[in-house]
C-alpha cells in the first residue's frame, strides 16, 4: 500500500491540510502536532511528494562545512575526519569560513538555500546569538549536522564534547595545583558551549568554596593585539595566579603576556587550555591541554550527515554524539616535572 | 572587424587548419607554432568559438583549491588569503586535500574535468612526479594557478617563494653558527621546489667549503612514527650537529627525537625550518624559521586566477609572482639568547 498524506491524516485523525502543513513545517501548526505527524510519517515510512523526490535525486554530491576558523588545530583535524568519510561516500566538501562573524554566517547560509549542497556541517561562529538563518535551512529540510559549537534550539543531529565536565576538571586541576584566582578566557558568551564551559568553571569553584568573581571572566574578540592588552590588563589588575582558556589562540596570547610581564609559568601563573596544538608538548613550558577528539568528531559529524542524506524522508534522522575530551597535564599547570 | 581564425591564419601565413589545431593545443602542431598563434590571438584580441563562449558564461562561481595538507600553518594561512579574494569576487572555493598522494591528486583532477569549477589553484603533492593529469586540465583550458609547489613543465600562472635563496641562507646561517654536519630533511625529492631548496643547501655548503654528503639527506613520508625512527637513526649514525628541515612537521618530530636522545637544542643540535608555526617563538627552545608570506601568497594566487577567469580567451594569461621568505633567527640555531 502506498502511504500518502491521506493515509497519515486518517491514522492521525487530522485533516489532510493540517498534515500537509505540518510536513512543510508551517508556523500555522502547533509543534506538538508537527511532532506527531513526523513520528507517524517515520513509522509508516511515508515518502514526501514527487517534487521533493525529484529534488532528492538531483544530488550535487557536495556537502558544505561551515567553520569559524581554519588556522586552528581543532578544526583542521576535524576537517580531516570529515574528509575521510566524505571521500568514502564519493562526495566533495565545500569549506566556508565565517571568521567568527555572524553576518558572514548568515550570508553563507542564505547562499546555501539555493540547494547547491546536499547537506551542511556547521560549527557556529562565536558571535551567533540569533539563529533564524539556521531555522530557514532547517525548514527547507536541508540536512544539517551541528558540530562542536552546536545550536540548542534546533532539533538536528549534533556532535559535541562533554564541555561542562571538561571545564570543571580543568578548573579543579588548577585549584588542586594551588590556584586561587583563576581567570577564565573565552571567545564568546553567546554559544551554548560557552554557557556549559562557564557552568563547569563555576561548579569547580563552588566545590572548592571559592567565590565566583565575574571580573575574572574575559570575553575576547579576534583582534590579537586587543586581546593582548585586555589579558595583560586583567592579569595585572586582578593578580591572577591561574588561567583557564577556552580557545587555543587566547593561550598563545597568554603565554606572550606572561613573558612580557616577566611572569614565570607555572611558578607565577598556571595555565590550562582547550587545545589540539601539535606543539603543546614542545612549548616552553609544555602546555596542559584539554584535547578534544577532533578527527573522530569530524568523522562522526560526516557519518551522521550521510545518514540523513540517505534516509532523508519527511523528517530528519536526529542523533546526538557526545565525545569525551582528555586533560593532558603538563608543566604549564604543575610545578614538578611529570615523569615522561 | 571581427577577428576569426581566418584572420589569424592570414596574419601568420599559416593554414586555417593549423591555426585551429594550435588553438586546440593539438599535438600535431609544433610548440613554437602554437606560441606564435597564441601570441597573435592575444595581440588581435581573438575570441574563440561560440561554444567555448557559451561555456564561459555558464560559470559555477566556484574555484577549487587543491592542497596536500590542512593541518599546516602555511596552507591554512594561504587559504585565508585565497578566501579574502574569492569572497570579494562573490565566489566560493572547494578545498580538496591530496594528503601527499599522487593517486588522490589524479582522481581529483579527473573529477574537475567535468567543469564543476571555473578555475583551480593547486599546490602539488610531494609525490607528484608525473604531470599528465595536469596537462589534461591545461589542454581543456581550465584556468589554473600553481601555488608554492609549482609545476615547471606547464606554462601557467605561478606563485612561489625564493626557494634557492632561502635554503642557501638557512644553511649558511647554520654553518655560521658552528654546524659542520647538517642534515637536510624533506618530504619530497620529486618537486621542482625540492630541487631548488636542495641546490640552495648545496650552494651554501660549497661556499663554506664543506663537502656535500648524500647520506645526510633524508626524504621522509607522512607516517610520523616512521619519520621518528629514520630521523633518530640518521642523527645517531651521522652525528649530525645541525638540521635544516624543509617542512614544519619534520621539525616537530626532530624536536621529539632530540628530546628522546637527550640532545640539547641548540647546544648539541641546531635547527632551522621552513615553517609558519604560530607557536614557533614559544617552543622550547624558540624555533628559527623561514617564514613564507602565506596569506599574501594566497591572495596573489587567487588574484592571478581571477585575471584568467575574466580575461580568459584563447589562451591563459600567464603571470609569475615570486615572494621572499624571511629567516627569523631564534634560539634553536644560535646559542646566545637574542635581545627581545
Amino acid at each position: 500500500m502506498e502511504i500518502t498524506i491521506k493515509t497519515l491524516a486518517a491514522e492521525l485523525n487530522l485533516s489532510i491540510a493540517t498534515v500537509s502543513r505540518a510536513l512543510q513545517d508551517s508556523h500555522e501548526v502547533a509543534d506538538k502536532t508537527k511532532r506527531r505527524v513526523l513520528e507517524m510519517a517515520g513509522k509508516l515510512n511515508y515518502h514526501p511528494n514527487p517534487y521533493a523526490s525529484s529534488l532528492r535525486k538531483q544530488k550535487s554530491k557536495t556537502i558544505a562545512v561551515i567553520i569559524p576558523e581554519i588556522a586552528n588545530n581543532f578544526f583542521s583535524f576535524a576537517l580531516k575526519g570529515i574528509q575521510k568519510v566524505v571521500e568514502k561516500e564519493g562526495y566533495n566538501f565545500l569549506v566556508y569560513l565565517t571568521e567568527e562573524d555572524l553576518e558572514k554566517e548568515i550570508a553563507i547560509t542564505k547562499q546555501l538555500q539555493s540547494g547547491r549542497v546536499d547537506g551542511i556541517i556547521i560549527a557556529l561562529s562565536s558571535q551567533t546569538d540569533s539563529v533564524s538563518h539556521l531555522w530557514d535551512l532547517h525548514n527547507m529540510k536541508i540536512p544539517m549536522v551541528f558540530f562542536d559549537r552546536v545550536c540548542d534550539q534546533i532539533d538536528a543531529s549534533k556532535v559535541y564534547t562533554n564541555n561542562f565536565e571538561s571545564a570543571m576538571n580543568a578548573t579543579s586541576h588548577l585549584i588542586e595545583n594551588g590556584c586561587k584566582k583563576i581567570g577564565y578566557f573565552q571567545l564568546s558568551n553567546k554559544l551554548s558551549l560557552a554557557e556549559r564551559r562557564m557552568s563547569g568553571y563555576k561548579a569547580a569553584l563552588e566545590t572548592h568554596q571559592i567565590a565566583f568573581d565575574e571580573g575574572l571572566v574575559l570575553t575576547c574578540g579576534t583582534n590579537v593585539e586587543e586581546n593582548y592588552q585586555r589579558i595583560k590588563g586583567l592579569i595585572s589588575e586582578k593578580t591572577l595566579d591561574g588561567i583557564f582558556a577556552s580557545v587555543e589562540a587566547l593561550t598563545i596570547t597568554s603565554y606572550d603576556v606572561c613573558k612580557g610581564l616577566g611572569l614565570s609559568i607555572p611558578r607565577d601563573m598556571k595555565i590550562v587550555s582547550f587545545s589540539n596544538l601539535a606543539t603543546a608538548h614542545l612549548l616552553s613550558p609544555p602546555l596542559t591541554t584539554i584535547n578534544q577528539p577532533a578527527f573522530e568528531m569530524g568523522m562522526e559529524a560526516a557519518s551522521l550527515l550521510f545518514r540523513n542524506l540517505t534516509k532523508y524522508n519527511a523528517y530528519p534522522v536526529v542523533e546526538k554524539a557526545e565525545f569525551k575530551s582528555v586533560l593532558m597535564a603538563r608543566e604549564s599547570s604543575v610545578e614538578v616535572r611529570p615523569l615522561p
